[in-house]
């Protein structure tokens, strides 16, 4: 993990940043965080009141410099079988995840290994019953944990259409004593992307367009009101090109919130 | 489809097996029929008066002889947009639909298409709107049309995991004035058999075994009550060996009726 530590006050912060080699660090608090709530980027002292003003405590993390994010989600019984699924990339924009490939591109397969295996061995120590996504940094050292989601996770949501058992199913067969399905992949590649409350309330016409445009496409809305920059769905697309899945599913998301009218 | 009219009393029967080359001839009463109910293969005239018992009208059909059962799977807007599933292969035993190959194994490329193809028109020229299966038999002479099922269909439930669209998603598609989803399969092929109702009330404990025993495997449990010879499940393996698919889907299916024990 990056370095850490719980932190007191802004001074606290300012000594913690001096520890790992000056600003910027990162504070979280320890409550009520999701989707790039609860977590500053914060580059000098003064920056570093706001996370205090929560009333919980805080952490401060060092920043760590990485190539891009992965996600490790495994499922694990309450007598201790565990199923991996493929690692995955993971896109965030402003804190929120934003497009999920399945599997990561180009992750050599003993990185993919590890990661698997670290996910495993933290849902075990842990005592996980049920699923856990695992979150990384790839670093020039190596793989790093940011965030452990113990439940069905973002990062998972291609499972859905994309593997034979979907993390849900999976979920539940873990909280029910059953034994856990397999994690494989039906197709090459998967790519998810979110579906982002923007301009326009209602997202059933741009459901039309897009299910005519692309009749492979999954599409998930989940029913709730669209506010701006709130997760109401997501899409995914199967096949084997990636560059192709994830021109198709930002047009799809992009259609629906609104942003693009063709 | 196979010669047949409508029949008023057992020496119409007798008049009818005498214009279509003698007994057998198949009758089945025009309301109530399913999973073999309400078909009769009458072998003479003696055996031709139970399907009167039931007061509707009586359809007498010449027995055909056909090397084996395929069905088309067609989904239709209310617009006229079709798309039509892969043709598949079905088994019947006692007049009951035990197993479904998807698709149907060396069906030639002319004769599926032609088969899709017919399904289409039945469904555009009856004005269907949702789910249409087509129950075919293969011939000397070609295909002939057995039945029409206007709904989801138990020869496409193959659907619900082999498919980008399952036939449910599809039916709710067509009736909901949306765009019709891709058929195409995930795996070059999907079996799928029916579980019936056997000795055993709870299928619970068979459940755990076969999803111990075959974690790719797709169960589905419908919580019915069970009842001998009842459908109360189902389970789809994909794959590419259709024997060895055939293999793993008959017996989780005979254990979880309790036929066999391990």
């Amino acid at each position: 993990v990056p370095r850490h530590r719980v932190v007191v006050d802004t001074v606290d912060v300012a000594d913690f940043a001096a520890e790992v080699g000056g600003f910027p660090v990162i504070l979280k608090t320890t409550r009520g965080g999701y989707d790039g709530r609860g977590v500053w980027l914060v580059e000098d002292v003064a920056a570093a009141a706001e996370p205090f003003l929560a009333g919980v405590p805080v952490l401060a993390e060092e920043r760590v410099g990485f190539r891009r994010e992965l996600a490790a989600v495994v499922a694990r019984g309450p007598h201790g079988q565990g199923v991996a699924y493929p690692v995955v990339e993971t896109v965030q924009r402003d804190g929120m995840c934003v497009e999920v490939v399945a599997p990561a591109p180009g992750l050599d397969e003993a990185t993919a290994l590890a990661a698997q295996g670290l996910a495993l061995r933290v849902a075990d120590e842990l005592g996980v019953v049920g699923v856990l996504a695992v979150e990384l940094f790839e670093t020039e050292r190596g793989l790093l944990v940011n965030e452990l989601a113990m439940r069905p996770h973002n990062t998972g949501h291609w499972s859905i259409d994309g593997a034979v058992t979907s993390q849900f199913e999976n979920h539940l067969r873990a909280v029910l004593d059953l034994p856990l399905g397999a994690p494989t992949m039906l197709a090459p590649a998967a790519v998810m992307v979110n579906v982002l409350g923007g301009d326009t309330p209602d997202l059933h016409e741009g459901l039309r367009h897009v299910m005519a445009r692309d009749p492979a496409l999954r599409v998930h809305l989940y029913g709730k009101a669209v506010r701006p920059g709130r997760k109401v769905g997501h899409v995914t697309a199967l096949g084997e090109d990636v560059a192709e899945l994830r021109a198709r599913a930002h047009h799809a998301a992009d259609y629906l919130r609104g942003v693009i009218e063709r």
